[in-house]
């Protein structure tokens, strides 16, 4: 199964897809779109349009999105509110299902601590995938939410086939 | 013309549609999209969806939205901003181009003053567009948007023909 994880900002929108197979996982693409426009409409729809092209080019069929951390002001709140609702409406709208996932569930996930540090869930995305050399972390963030999908699902497919004990 | 206007909510979502003429604004149709689904990416998508089917079925030319006005908490401003995300990329991905205008903007262009209550835009709207009976404050927002949005169209041409003097 190929899953598409995304760490959406008004700014700047990371992606990562992974591969998921009986074999383990295997890093696929990952990258940023960058928000050029000025306007606020035109810049969600940069990111909406934007979030086309990654499904349209990588084909993933399945969406995992970091809950947000509600530390931040209203007017930061408003900002990324918008571009998650973009970013969400365009992977829904090529018809691929969204899951949700706190921080901690990704930290519990991808590094086996839920308060481990941003730093660390980068180290271990690298590990896990076998990624050499530079890694954004916008990037890195949208595949340790990939890494943490594939995590969820794989225990409800183990739980499903009765092997959960 | 035809103009959309939307008031958008992450529990409902006001909508108005008006057509501009040469004798006048004419009262097309005025609703709100109520969101049921408890899970939020699936509030999104019927927001998306039911903006998509308004525009399908009303034809509007262009849309105008209020900007937001900033007195609500981080969380509020966080589920208002998916909301908006949501319905501002429906309506651009149908293509069309999205106006926006402050709140003061509506008041003054609709009340004749900045500082109006909600109250007399919702009578102003009634008068201005000839609508008998009750209208829903969702709906008579969104359709003030429209009024505002006919209002600086038509200025914006006066200036183009260049009597704007």
């Amino acid at each position: 199964m190929r899953i598409l994880g995304i760490d959406p900002g008004s700014r700047l929108t990371g992606y990562g897809v992974i591969e998921e197979s009986p074999r383990g996982f295997q890093y696929i693409a990952s990258g940023s779109i960058r928000v050029t426009a000025e306007y606020f409409p035109d810049r969600l729809k940069q990111i909406f349009k934007g979030l086309l092209e990654v499904v349209e080019r990588y084909q993933p069929e399945q969406m995992a999105i970091e809950q947000v951390f509600m530390h931040i002001n209203a007017d930061s709140a408003l900002k990324l509110g918008q571009a998650r609702g973009a970013a969400i409406c365009a992977v829904q709208a090529a018809g691929l299902p969204v899951f949700e996932y706190s921080a901690k569930q990704v930290k519990q996930a991808v590094v086996g601590k839920g308060n481990a540090a941003k730093s660390q869930v980068q180290h271990m995305v690298k590990i896990l995938l076998n990624i050499q050399g530079e890694l954004q972390i916008d990037a890195s963030d949208a595949l340790g939410i990939c890494l943490c999908h594939a995590h969820y699902q794989q225990t409800a497919l183990r739980l499903q086939k009765g092997l959960g004990k």
